[in-house]
């Protein structure tokens, strides 16, 4: 996931400080107190992480979803269909968040027994960042694998429309002194969010990250948020249809097979049109069913030693560095110092605390 | 997978034929006649599939490892360690594609029972096109999923050297009147022979596919081949670190989570100056888990629906495809008209044949 840097006029928020109120104004929407913890947690690591695009900023769609009656905030995740590897949820139009936590614990249980476990969910809401259920699993000693479907906002190689989600794939293991290797992408080439921040700095777009709404490449912000991104790869001459294949997989393996929405049938982000009805899949491998503990791990960090260690490129800003390594920094510099938030988002804070009788302690 | 043009100037030879001739000249190299069977079937696969570059034409090189001592043509595969839903195998430095295809039908079949199993194979040699596995999934019902480390070729973002391999991911699933989808894909912008392709036609290639040794993006395809491919994605500003993490991640769950070897640690691509130890992973899971059997592949047929009826951009060459329909329409050609080969493919399957007294038939 993109790491940004923090903002220099921002307001440092103590992470405790922040899960806590996050907990509580979730719990005044109607949210039982063990579903706010987990949506807290969640969403507060995802500041920490340095990905604002997916935490706390988000609240305000949030409770716009369930005021306008289209999530509810209260319901539990229901076990379905289960074989003993793999298991169904119906999260019931609930958090995401929490849904997904239940999902993955239940995915991590069985895998310790059986080897390697799935968990899927269907009828979900928008789940925070991937990356939070995969390292769930590498926190246990694990490989996780956290996939989810999303609205439609990228164009398959040769349309011209948006029709498929930006489905991101995480996976984390446990990795000795680099704590953890965490892949967590979109299969776009950039988010959506990515091309906001272009629109607000006036800058043009490269070739690659989106098309406009007659299927061209788009050079500007505007004319990207008119068409539609454009898979990783970018066109087919470069492996776009690769990014498009992936996102397509990850629908397969989320909304098709665990019965959800899919592809152009989702609503638009945070639409309050109806339900979302995602699908989430969660695949977890125990690398103790196959060599005694703690093996697996020096294995990975022995590699990660040779990879950070590589002769760089001529114009590299740095070492090669590890999947999952900037946000695992911005995690140690936020409980340091504090999430830093920005201006705009701060307000927003203020003013659901406000509104909804929790006050905003910074 | 790339799916080349069949050669005007080629050779027509039925599949039939081509099978029953690769089995035969693979048991004069002291393979048992079962094992031949499975190492034909998937080359000859390949060939048909419009793959030429992972079929047939690769038979020399399997016969120069075998003829070097550094890969058993007779050894079989053993189940080493087990959990119900995860199992690893010993190919013990035989043939990838009899060890491979031993591994995934035992995963199809515990699948069957647990909903999903995943089984993993170390200690062996280049397994063929990764495609084949998943679809054997796709056939029976389920979703497959196939992953193999290979020789490192591709530089990680910010590197200069190829540490890490072309690693490819396929990914299959039954598709109703599309018969199935079946994303086949390398995790490089473009595979090595696509290169040498470039290199025959005397072309310039795209900035993104390929560095040469000094790091610096790589312009002609002889200082592509000094060089290192570029993961999906290109540099680090159009997404290259995420086509990095996943060929990295692929690595995680082959070489690393197996006990193979891994990234710079593989020896050369078909090199005879030690044993491969390859890293391969199949992961099945069952829909009928879930659901009636059907209904995924109905959900899945309708949705490849309407992404092939979507409006296409202005320099679009056809309609949107579904991941693995170039290569359906090959085999269903080459099941009319037969494999079409070159001349320097004949003339090497004709000496191999002449040398190992198993007369080319064509």
């Amino acid at each position: 996931m993109p790491v940004y840097a923090d903002p220099v006029d921002g307001l440092a928020v103590p992470v405790g400080l922040l899960r806590t109120w996050t907990a509580r104004l979730i719990e005044a929407l109607g949210t039982p107190a063990d579903i706010a913890a987990d949506v807290a947690t969640v969403l507060v690591a995802s500041d920490a992480r340095g990905v604002a695009s997916h935490g706390t900023a988000r609240l305000p769609n949030y409770v716009a979803l369930i005021e306008a009656g289209v999530m509810d905030p209260a319901a539990r995740p229901v076990m379905e269909t289960r074989r003993p590897a793999l298991t169904r949820f119906d999260a019931r139009n609930g958090w995401g968040h929490h849904a997904s936590r239940v999902a993955v614990d239940a995915a991590i249980d069985s895998a310790g027994t059986l080897g390697t476990a799935t968990s899927l969910v269907r009828n979900s809401n928008h789940f925070g960042i991937a990356g939070w259920y995969a390292l769930r699993a590498a926190e246990r000693g694990m490989i996780g694998i956290s996939l989810s479907n999303t609205s439609p906002l990228v164009a398959p190689t040769r349309a011209r429309q948006p029709l498929i989600g930006t489905n991101p794939i995480a996976i984390a293991a446990p990795a000795g002194r680099f704590v953890s290797f965490c892949l967590d992408m979109a299969t776009s080439t950039v988010p959506r969010g990515r091309i906001e921040v272009a629109a607000r700095r006036g800058e043009t777009l490269p070739i690659g990250w989106a098309i406009d709404g007659e299927g061209r490449p788009a050079t500007t912000p505007e004319s990207a948020l008119a068409g539609a991104l454009q898979p990783l790869g970018g066109s087919e001459a470069s492996g776009g249809h690769k990014g498009y294949g992936l996102s397509l997989a990850v629908d397969v393996l989320t909304g098709v097979l665990a019965g959800a929405a899919f592809g152009p049938n989702i609503v638009g982000l945070f639409s309050t049109s109806g339900p979302s009805d995602l699908g989430h899949a969660f695949m977890v491998l125990d690398p103790a069913a196959i060599d005694p503990p703690g093996v697996f791990e020096r294995r990975l960090e022995g590699y990660l030693e040779q990879l950070v260690a590589a002769p760089t490129a001529p114009d590299a800003p740095g070492r090669v560095l590890v999947p999952g390594e900037p946000e695992a920094e911005a995690a140690r510099r936020s409980a340091d110092h504090g999430v830093v938030i920005d201006a705009v988002h701060a307000a927003k804070l203020r003013e659901l605390g406000d509104r909804l009788g929790v006050a905003f302690p910074a």
